[in-house]
């Protein structure tokens, strides 16, 4: 039993969809990626759902092979800033990455949206996994897989200190007096680290939330334990049972030795729901989204994870290839993970790659059946929530109207918000200011 | 006479305001500067008034020093991005410093402001002078001035090369042969420079205008140069109609010299108006403004320019102290302007201090006296617009109930806007992309 628990869900905002397929299908606006009016139009149903969140992922690396949702997208911030005024309740989360980007902009940037939003900003933050990245930010290469996680610890301190600079009351604005602020409540960083030195302070307020909520994507040894320590919520790869309680427990139990409270850590699997009326039609939706995928399209796509390696050199139905050397200081988990799935079931190059290209997923039935499985993985400590590719045009909008009244009913999502900011609905507090509670320290000492 | 041409109006939202007295104001909001709400009402009033634009300032430095409206701010492309939901017609327009960010992000969010506004963003280019900026960015020091403009023009060149990866009809879309994009058209920067090597391409489509419209502020020889040869529209600090013809009559001369259009450069002086119902309202209200900042405030002030220098040491009511050189690798032109008006006007400390803490400028006076001047700059050929910055609470608001009805009267202003994007607006041409154009020579060669 969930014993009075309710899932935490967050909606991936992506344009057109992950595959080579959907954006050819019949109900899809290929526009879609820069095209506001649909982001807003989404924003709006998935917080009419009391979803907790929408997500924007990033990347800032592209080639001709790259998959659409790639290809073309809106930036992060600024997207996620227009959806501020377009919504007053769902959390407002996005990508960006600690290797191409200064801590101090970044801070500012997550500040802003707090400010804008009313306390609604989340920061994903990603080490980057496209090792081509680098060629975009006149750097010779890109940094190795650990030492992209020890900057990435390092930065995001930085930023969290930045968030600090101003004490909660800081700025007094007292006209009489003409007292603008008090200079002892803002704070130098001074951090000289070993990636970075940033003075301070920020040149924005201390934010509603205090601190924008932090999300992390670690599959990785390294990457587990940086969210296990650092992150709020944990989006997970796993679509399967076991190992989403296997990576569950773990990353649980690192959080707690990092003496964290493990049930203020969300670990919240990726799935792309297919709901129809009768499981019949939603695998029927499935397999019309499969089909139109090409093999050529299928294998460019397979190519990302493995640092673009060009797969139309082998031969199609010859066993998979032995190509994991050319991935591992690149997306170090999925080529892992493709590798071992190929090895397990013995496929060929083809079946990897269709398999690739269009992720059927754990969730294609009909809404009980989805909301049974969301409930049992729940129940079964593999989750506390989930974030939602569309994986099908208006799968969203089914979702909204048919899972979500069954997963209200059955108390599992709430039917209004429950405050105001997203660490309100989240049930997370807002931290003591570092500068606040080192003064307090001192006093008390 | 104005011969049919119309000025060209801007708004600088900027929350408090810019002096040491304005949040004190009986009717000012002392929030306003990460105050959401007061942003877009301010936005609103100024799409009403039919302006052409809105603008971001910014600055990545702040010490307890620095001034209200420095010390807490939004970021410019977020709140710009807010913005953009919340408008539209009226151009966005934000700083961004090319001296402390990588060209790739700044192409990416400004290009992802002009979809989600449907074409509607400008980016105004500074190299910043505030030299402290370097310690919030891992960096020993600030370069140098004349290097600064040197890596502007590079990044500049940059960051409009990605613009332009993919060509207009790059992006198919054709459902049915399954051809997302046209991979001929999805171009390669592969930039190799003095301070960048980039090699792209940019991860989303050429935005509705092309190319956003570039503003710059460059008043030393260098800056002049920069903006004169790149530059969509300037912002000056001239309050002067002499000088302010001088400097016109200079900036197009450069801009013709680099064999543009100088009626496509459009020079805007920064104003402040002051206006009352009769000339003697308008005094009174510049000078409350005036009383609300004290001594200390204004030497704080004066210190930014000169790289933060404590002027509390000096004599008050002596003559102004020789500190060029404290100043000279900073704000130039600012530097040599205070200290060649207390040479001339003899003034003490005090003096210098109160003049600079609250600019009265050139436009106290009733509407027919603000609109007179303007006519007045616009004929003079002293600008070919302006840039207006708040003085004091509600000036906005009394300008566009006004001025701005005696400005359309008399065939200055619009009264509704020409056409959807900010380069329709301004009569600016969307430039044809640069990958298309070398493409089209070569088969004409
Ligand atoms: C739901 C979900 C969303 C993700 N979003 C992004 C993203 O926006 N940008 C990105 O570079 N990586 C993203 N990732 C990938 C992770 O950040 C990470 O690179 C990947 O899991 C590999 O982790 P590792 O480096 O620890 O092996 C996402 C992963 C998941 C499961
Ligand atoms: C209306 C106006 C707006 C400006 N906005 C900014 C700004 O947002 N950020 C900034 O660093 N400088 C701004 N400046 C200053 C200029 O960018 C530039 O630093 C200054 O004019 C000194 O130029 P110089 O370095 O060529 O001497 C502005 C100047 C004017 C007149």
């Amino acid at each position: 039993m969930s014993a009075g628990k309710q899932l935490k869900l967050g909606f991936i905002l992506h344009g057109v969809g992950r595959t080579w397929g959907d954006w050819r299908h019949p109900d899809a606006q290929p526009d879609a990626s820069t095209n506001f009016a649909f982001y807003k139009r989404q924003a709006q149903v998935a917080e009419k759902g009391k979803f907790d969140f929408l997500f924007v992922a990033d990347s800032v690396y592209i080639t001709e092979k790259s998959s659409p949702h790639y290809l073309n997208r809106f930036e992060p911030l600024t997207i996620l800033s227009a959806l501020a005024g377009a919504t007053s309740h769902i959390g407002l989360v996005g990508t960006l990455t600690v290797s191409y980007s200064e801590p101090y902009n970044v801070a500012r940037q997550f500040a802003s949206l707090d400010h804008i939003s009313g306390g609604r900003a989340g920061w994903n933050v990603v080490t980057s996994w496209l090792e081509g990245s680098a060629a975009n930010y006149s750097k010779a290469q890109h940094l190795a897989h650990d030492q992209r996680y020890r900057l990435a610890a390092e930065y995001l301190d930085v930023v969290q200190g930045l968030w600090d600079s101003w004490e909660d009351d800081a700025l007094v604005h007292d006209k009489e007096s003409g007292v603008f602020f008090d200079p002892t409540k803002l704070n130098t960083l001074d951090h000289k680290g070993e990636f970075f030195q940033v003075k301070g302070p920020l040149n924005i307020a201390r934010s509603p939330q205090g601190q924008p909520v932090i999300f992390q994507a670690g599959a990785s040894e390294d990457g587990k334990n940086f969210a296990a320590k650092h992150a709020d919520a944990i989006f997970v790869g796993q679509d399967d049972l076991a190992e989403a309680q296997a990576y569950y427990a773990d990353v649980k139990a690192r959080a707690a030795g990092f003496g964290r409270d493990p049930e203020k850590v969300f670990i919240l699997p990726g799935v792309a729901p297919v709901v129809g009326a009768t499981e019949a039609e939603a695998e029927a939706k499935y397999q019309e989204l499969a089909n139109l995928v090409s093999i050529e399209n299928a294998l460019s796509m397979l190519g990302r994870p493995f640092n673009d390696h060009d797969f139309s050199q082998y031969d199609l139905d010859a066993p998979f290839p032995d190509v994991t050397a050319v991935g591992l200081n690149s997306n170090q988990s999925s080529v892992l993970k493709i590798v071992a799935a190929a090895k397990a079931d013995n496929l060929t190059l083809r079946q990897v790659a269709q398999r690739f290209a269009t992720p059927r997923g754990n969730f294609v039935g009909t809404p009980e059946q989805i909301a049974d499985k969301f409930q049992q993985w729940l129940d079964a400590k593999a989750a506390d929530g989930f974030v939602f590719f569309e994986a099908l045009p208006k799968q969203l909008d089914v979702f909204v109207e048919t899972v979500v009244p069954l997963l209200q009913a059955r108390g599992l999502l709430r039917r209004k918000y429950e405050g105001e900011t997203f660490r309100d609905n989240l049930g997370l507090e807002v931290p003591v200011n570092r500068f606040t509670a080192a003064k307090s320290a001192k006093e008390v000492a």
